[in-house]
């Protein structure tokens, strides 16, 4: 075990330092303030920066489930960056445009009956999605909006806030075992600190999708608000949490998630080699091809 | 810490694949379905397997307190054994087949006036049973109908899930403490993966047995339920946790229990030394014969 | 990591054994038992023993607020190292003489315009105020009569067992990081052992002072009781501590505590060089006088 990082107590530093925080962006043309965020919001993800608040909102906007593709995935990363890169950026609020879903989690077609050069591209980009995420300088408040199941679940619970819609039809979870699947070692991780050991080791081993009431029962979830009341409540949690400085506010939030994060980057080839070497199988390939035509079928 | 066993999120397996089971034991002459595991109950523990539901149960009938001797370690050491390497075999659940006893935990007879080749064996025992069940690829569950202090609390937080019946005068807990004694260090991790650390530290401390209904409270059982009740309930939860594929619950289990499992497995002599060292004290003798007498003169 | 101490399951010692504390103080007059301790409570905290109980009861009385000045931390120390080597004391409360504060944390003048020798010395002292009562071989409660920020939190945090008086009035926690301030590694592995990773990732990342009541369901406290019964408690609850024998219950909370305490040991000297190195920063030296002028102007 690392030495973690030892920080001292201290006292006040000169307001909202940002000595933690990475050089900023060069500065932006005067009269556009939003164009540094909108300008990246191609594809799957609009981005919205309101410079007053220093709040962004990233809306996932990938039909028909938001599913997790090398694309989306990669466009996630970056627009993260961007926002962590900007002074005017704070604190960051995830949720979904799709409607009754927050992300259905990993895409299986990036999975199957690609090369290993894909895999391996795949397997980082879902590594960096966690890591610019769980470890992101900002406030990271999750509005979950619809159902969020395995690595949709993931993105909610590297946040530090989740507020889901009460809706009971709404349900979350990492629910890789259902699909015969293992939830990776850093999943596990994430779930654990936010629900502790014993929850963990039953909803993962179940493969549990929990309604949204059960969710927050389980410590799953901060909160549970009525849908329409989703986005106002996520600006209130938000102003609470951007009400700290962020200095101190950045390095608690260090402080208790680098065992976690270091341990992914201690081993993150080996964790890229394993999920080569698991979705390469024949046997596997076989079952991925059977149930994207299961899923074909559903839809149409 | 060592790379906890890196396991990559992956896909739907081959169902109910069993590459992670050990090599199951030679098949069995026809029309004797149940022989395999009744041929191996003989002394201390009943055990009896349905073939057609893959759930084994084994009740303790070691009157009058289903004593953790060694004897009956080495049999449920063996049961388990059996039933692990049984393909037809996927869960099993444990209770008792004497009234309000569920197990009254180490047997002290074996602790008092022996060798120390018997305390080495004797030890090796408990840590054999730990070992077995704790990284149990099976689904376990533990019908605890009955009080359930120090060792017999391991068993059942060494299961998966845990009912109890709800009569208040059944108790459980690890109060070794108010005995003058101390848990080992995998007793107590095995207990804070169940409840976490604050409750487990303040319950170790004070040695306490909670009643079913405070024990339910702090997580140590799952559920309580009437005592009629108890096996229609614990067949319907194994049923649940049955419909899992094994493979994938069996990779999590291990994902979330080996860390603890790995910590015994790397100081097993030095767990064996200290407990030689202390039972062969002079003092320590003297106080298990005082207790044993006083056993008896309570039971006469 | 390190291997636990392992400790073996053992049996009951002879009652009360005292082999695992430190030899005992030399032998007091007669007709003075309450003296070897009254002696040393000269300043800032009064301490009685009452041998007949073997419950000693330290009272902060160093207003306006019982902050952790370098005086009031040795004294502490000095004082609970009598106690713990008196063997006619067995269990320490630890409550306040001044009303509505139990401790307002550390005295901010300690690391104002001082010497780099001066902050050593003071860094050391709050270290060594843990060690010593984080790893206290005796049963320690915290009686919180009045409000318990930041350092007033951890000393509450470091006891066997919080009950705080129900006045929502008083509050408690971890509120470093409203003051621009970060908690230090084992403030925070002494909350986290207390409420768990995620209550303690919230509550430290927003600086929160708890009411009593919400204190009690984040389980921060163990119990809330009205004011005027608050000692009356904390005798009772101590005297259900001590019915445990001494050895078992020391042996049992050390293998709880050894891995959070080794690890401030390890990291002792580089936790004081962090600590100046952040104290004498010339921005932080401003923010201090600022704050501490702040102060002064709202008690005049």
């Amino acid at each position: 075990l690392c030495p973690p990082g030892v920080l001292p107590l201290c006292c006040r530093l000169p307001a909202w330092d940002r000595a933690a925080r990475p050089p900023p962006s060069p500065p932006q043309p005067p009269g556009l303030p939003l164009a540094p965020c909108r300008s990246f919001s191609n594809n799957k993800i609009q981005v919205e920066l309101d410079e007053s608040s220093g709040v962004a909102m990233m809306k996932f906007k990938s039909p028909p489930v938001n599913s997790l593709s090398l694309e989306f995935l990669t466009e996630f990363s970056i627009s993260l960056e961007k926002l962590e890169n900007n002074r005017a950026c704070r604190g960051v609020i995830i949720t979904s445009a799709v409607p009754k879903i927050f992300s259905s989690g990993l895409d299986i077609t990036e999975m199957c009956g690609k090369s290993i050069e894909h895999y391996t591209e795949f397997w980082r980009a879902v590594q960096e999605m966690w890591l610019r995420l769980y470890g992101s300088n900002m406030v990271t408040v999750a509005a979950v909006n619809g159902s969020s199941p395995a690595g949709g679940c993931l993105m909610a619970l590297s946040c530090d806030y989740r507020i889901m819609a009460e809706n009971p039809k709404f349900s979350i979870g990492l629910n890789e075992a259902q699909l015969g699947i293992v939830a990776p070692f850093w999943f596990k991780d994430t779930f654990v600190n936010v629900v502790g050991h014993r929850v963990a080791e039953r909803s993962l081993q179940l493969g549990s999708l929990h309604p949204a009431p059960e969710a927050h029962k389980l410590g799953m979830v901060d909160e549970l608000v009525p849908e329409e009341k989703l986005m106002e409540k996520a600006a209130a949690v938000m102003a609470q949490w951007l009400a700290l400085p962020d200095h101190a506010r950045q390095l608690t939030k260090t402080m208790m998630r680098k065992a976690v994060l270091d341990r992914l980057v201690a081993h993150r080839e080996e964790d890229i080699k394993n999920f080569i070497s698991f979705v390469s199988k024949e046997s596997i390939q076989k079952s991925l091809r059977m149930y994207m035509e299961m899923l074909k079928k559903r839809r149409s």
